[in-house]
């Protein structure tokens, strides 16, 4: 017996809720790629994504159709709560071939149930997705009419129910503790990947009741010039002294995603430094004062940006954006966006990162904070202080 | 200055023989996504390719031109050769967003330059070249003809420079150093996720004249059940007595990746098992005694297939794969596979990792060997040693 993550009752509700969304668009079939929409709706958990790999819901059967590699069919039926008869695969001679694609025998496979015709939804912007993935489906279903599907599961997710909440606050706890070990060893002299290597080991190792697994992304840790940007990679330097340093990780709990960006000042920070510092912690808190069901995530975002032009700043970047399941190469979930034209209402169940930093010519800061939306306000996924971190 | 991974005449170089192959294909213009790739002829570094991110190669112009999400381009300065000029960026509004797509400020960029005609090569079936951003560019560009240049840069990195060698040798010590830290926390009663810890650590710590960096893909740790899939997630449950538990990882120095698979039994295992394994190792053993320049792939693939068939095993799945340079989701470099069929010329400089594993109906072992192919015959990437590993 697979060992779900979720009762199966959950999978169904899903199931349903995706059905709906797909009868508005009018489509019959679905084909989705992006592999956090079929783990949402399946469990499916392996290493798969890199071989074509594809989840089939139908309007009219009530299992989706696993479709993927030979090889990763058995993590199919040891993760999933699919009948054998609804996990098909496709040799291995058509992985990273020459001559063929996999796509040829998926559509023999759509054929045979008959789901080869009518109106079919596909995710033409989602990650795995690729030009040659849909003009391989254009030429093997001719009697199919293809509509842009992208982004239906992911608007499904949106809300969280109250086992994914859970998932979602024990990946606070594992990411609090990784932002610990981190600034417990930041000093000036050790090498950023020695850093780096810590924070990896209390992602991974998590809690004694909750192990961690891997974050869609590594480790941003921009240290010394890199301070400016911010999706830097570590290198293996010594880090030195009066010099901020920036980390954003995430703790992963069965992919479930909880955020954190934290900056490090190894010595006395300048007055000036300081002052960036509180100006964005008076954001961030005023931010986090706001959020409550029924507001817009534009009006979120207006309330930092009020409060930082009082300093004088500006972030021409978004301020946050929706967060929950996810795989490589990201964490957000690509829906809502905390920023000035995105009307969204938050409601009770949804959880952003508030991405609350600034960087500017020749420093940056961040200083952020991931959250649900309750019934009455908001609940901040991790404890970590909202505050400049120093080591004197 | 930019702190390069590689002399500037070697990027030179690089640019100068994919010109070559854009001229065989036909193409002026070259549009790249495969963030490899695009590392590769200019050295960007960040993790930018989640947002839509491209490399410009024009058969007419000295550099290529990086265009990225503007918060990404301070990344493009600080770790490209390239000139101010040839960093181009677009606003943070088409970020996911609702309206807009990033392909039309990028085409704008283009116009500007007169690269919006003629003969364009893409990346049809590269992870991040999605359909969306193909369809963005078919309707933004309209005096442009597209065609298919998939795998031609991936094909320009089939041999490996010297200094790309010496990088996957530290990337083979880093591995090295993972595994045997792995194999050492493995006993009956630790959680799996506790060992996976280990192994992160020791990849990211490396080794104190060389740091490690993320690898493509997270560690496939598959005990108990799991070690009948190849690609499985470990789980935070305690191992246990008298199973076999395949880990499969890499190092990765600087994105050059040395992959090793080793299966760890804990406790004594069954004499049935111990010949599975001896039939591996044979395989493997006399596989590495075959490879030298001039031996075809597939010819490579039929010495093991001959062995194990000896022993009355077969393997479905290819026998092994190019490596090298790899951003998520995967270190294989996508080129030649050591199979049926494939009738790549083995060159010196080339690298591969032979997969030797079997996944058989109720259990699995894998001991695989990643390896260089020198002037006169092969180097074996890693030292560890070629056989099942036993925790009595």
């Amino acid at each position: 017996m697979p060992a779900l993550y979720f009762a199966e009752a959950e999978y169904k509700a899903r199931l349903e809720a995706t059905k709906v969304e797909m009868q508005r668009l009018g489509a019959d079939t679905l084909i989705l790629s992006d592999p956090a929409n079929i783990f949402y709706l399946t469990g499916f958990d392996a290493w798969a994504f890199y071989s074509p790999l594809f989840l089939v819901v139908s309007c009219y059967e009530d299992e989706p159709m696993w479709i993927g590699r030979f090889m990763d069919a058995v993590s199919a039926r040891d993760t999933t709560y699919l009948r054998e008869e609804n996990i098909q695969a496709y040799p291995d001679s058509f992985v990273q071939s020459n001559t063929s694609h996999p796509v040829q025998p998926t559509c023999e496979i759509l054929q045979a149930r008959g789901l080869d015709r009518g109106a079919i939804g596909v995710e033409m912007g989602a990650y795995y997705y690729t030009a040659r993935i849909h003009a391989e489906f254009i030429k093997h279903l001719p009697n199919a009419r293809f509509h842009d599907a992208e982004l239906l599961v992911n608007r499904v997710r949106l809300v969280k129910s109250v086992a994914e909440q859970a998932y979602m606050r024990q990946a606070g706890r594992i990411v609090d503790g990784a932002m610990t070990a981190a600034v417990e060893r930041c000093a000036p002299g050790v090498r950023e990947c020695d850093v780096v290597a810590e924070i990896y080991q209390a992602q991974i190792s998590g809690s004694p009741e909750a192990g961690g697994v891997y974050t869609t992304s590594p480790p941003h840790f921009c240290a010394a010039e890199r301070v400016r940007t911010p999706h830097g990679l570590w290198t293996d330097k010594p880090l030195v002294n009066n010099r901020p340093l920036n980390i954003e990780i995430a703790g992963s709990r069965l992919h479930y995603h909880c955020p954190i960006t934290r900056t490090v000042f190894l010595g006395r920070p300048p007055d000036g430094y300081l002052r960036l510092a509180e100006a964005v912690v008076e954001g961030l808190n005023k931010t986090m004062d706001s959020i409550r069901p029924g507001i817009a995530a534009e009006e979120v975002e207006l309330v930092w940006r009020r409060s930082i032009a009082k300093h004088g700043f500006e972030k021409e970047a978004r301020l946050g954006y929706s967060i929950g399941l996810g795989f490589p190469p990201t964490w957000g979930e690509r829906t809502a966006s905390l920023r000035p034209g995105d009307k969204t209402v938050l409601r009770s169940g949804m959880a952003f990162h508030c991405m609350s930093g600034l960087w500017l010519e020749d420093t940056g800061i961040a200083i952020t904070q991931s959250f649900l939306v309750t019934d009455s306000g908001n609940e901040p996924l991790t404890q970590f202080e909202r505050q400049l971190i120093t080591k004197p």
